[in-house]
């Protein structure tokens, strides 16, 4: 598997770039790296944020909470938001961009009782559960007793059937991961309840950020902005060195970080 | 239950409609109403065709179908396109106006050889076949090897899963029923291959022909043209009298009839 990388330009054969830039490419873990000018794409260091913010809140976790709220699930201002996996590098930026586009409400769920503290005492959700505490659709309906209009969708299974169950008439689901089959052998425990999906005429969009790029300079100016002014928080978890990737791969699996993973080398 | 009904005006006290008008209205089976100006709908005989016509291809399952297929399903020329339920009163005119419409490939399920003869030797379907004679995703992908653009879902369950696994990248369900599912007494079988929906970026989306009303004038435009002029058939099932009605009903859930069930008063 091959991440992102965002490193410095020590050497330049083309126009656009000088030693010094800083770069985003996708040529993986590594120290050095011969690019070509059309795969390096020059961003701008912001003042008080590592560099690697470019590899989560202005990279592909945020381009893929930022699209997928707004285009796919075709977020409105007044809708009650739920997104599971809420203390990922990608649910985080979802329920914080839910809150400053102005959601009526944004519930998260996550898988410990730290992350959920997080989740409200530090990112600003309305409320949150940790799944692991009871069935889903219980503590769902307890947090938001008058429904969601929106579900953004980091696990399947479990959550997406209680999703369904609280979405209101018109509702809207973007499908963007479901960690809880990944792991699985047999074909996950889908959600049941399909049918409500005709009553209350409700949307279900699969996602993948590469249909997205053109919404990158909307997601640099708005996200950029907020995480300038302190109002959306970047959370990271950085690995020191490629020999503890394997591990802390497996870990992020397991639900032991919070936000974007980083391998610094 | 009332079904949709289409009747003459006997006597008028409202300056838009006369004794001898056709309307239709929604007060149900019978064979007298008094209804208001707002809840009558004036339509024009066509001359060759029954006034229930009015009751299918040009009335709510002429909509569904309508809507569904062009709004909800967002089908575009040269779409591949499957339809279950293919014989009944909306699939057979998905299916045609699919054709009519310009899909590449027109393909229908069904719950008989004689329905599916009548899909491709009547209807001008290009493939179909018959649900009952083995595994939907193995029939499917012999009539359809390059794989369907749009998924028409009348039935659910058995049906969905193998349309999802048939799916082209940036496909569309339209969801209008999950017949396969109304009278089980155990939450119906899901397809289990939901995640093929982030990978492939497909789009499910529940329907009821109410929120699509505004489509009515450009349904009696075009299948009131196609009517005319004979490319698209319109079928129906007769039952005579109320008394007939409930077991004719059984019947209709359980594959009895084809195109739009009918009674007559």
């Amino acid at each position: 598997m091959d991440g992102g990388a965002v490193g410095q330009v020590v050497e330049s054969r083309c126009s656009e770039l000088e030693p010094g830039d800083i770069v985003v490419h996708g040529h993986g873990w590594r120290e050095y790296s011969v690019v070509t000018e059309k795969d390096a794409r020059k961003v701008q260091p912001i003042a008080g944020l590592p560099l690697s913010v470019y590899l989560g809140a202005l990279g592909m976790p945020g381009l893929t909470a930022y699209a997928g709220l707004l285009d796919v699930a075709e977020f409105v201002p007044g809708d009650a938001v739920f997104v599971s996996g809420a203390a990922g590098a990608v649910g985080s930026l979802v329920g914080q961009i839910a809150r400053l586009k102005g959601a009526s409400r944004v519930i998260g769920s996550a898988g410990s009782s730290r992350k959920v503290d997080f989740l409200i005492n530090t990112l600003g959700f309305d409320a949150a559960f940790d799944y692991k505490q009871g069935p889903v659709a219980e503590q769902l309906a307890e947090v938001a007793p008058e429904g969601i209009d929106v579900y953004f969708d980091n696990v399947g299974a479990e959550h997406l059937e209680a999703a369904i169950g609280a979405m209101r008439t018109h509702g809207r689901i973007a499908l963007c991961g479901m960690i809880a089959s990944y792991n699985e052998t047999e074909p996950p425990a889908a959600p049941r309840n399909l049918m409500v999906l005709i009553g209350r005429r409700i949307t279900m969009r699969g996602m993948l950020a590469v249909d997205h790029q053109n919404r990158m300079p909307d997601l640099i100016r708005d996200v950029g902005d907020w995480l300038r002014d302190g109002s959306l928080i970047f959370q990271e978890t950085v690995i020191e060195g490629l020999p503890n990737m394997p591990q802390a791969f497996l870990d992020m699996l397991a639900g032991g970080n919070v936000g974007k993973m980083i391998v610094r080398l």
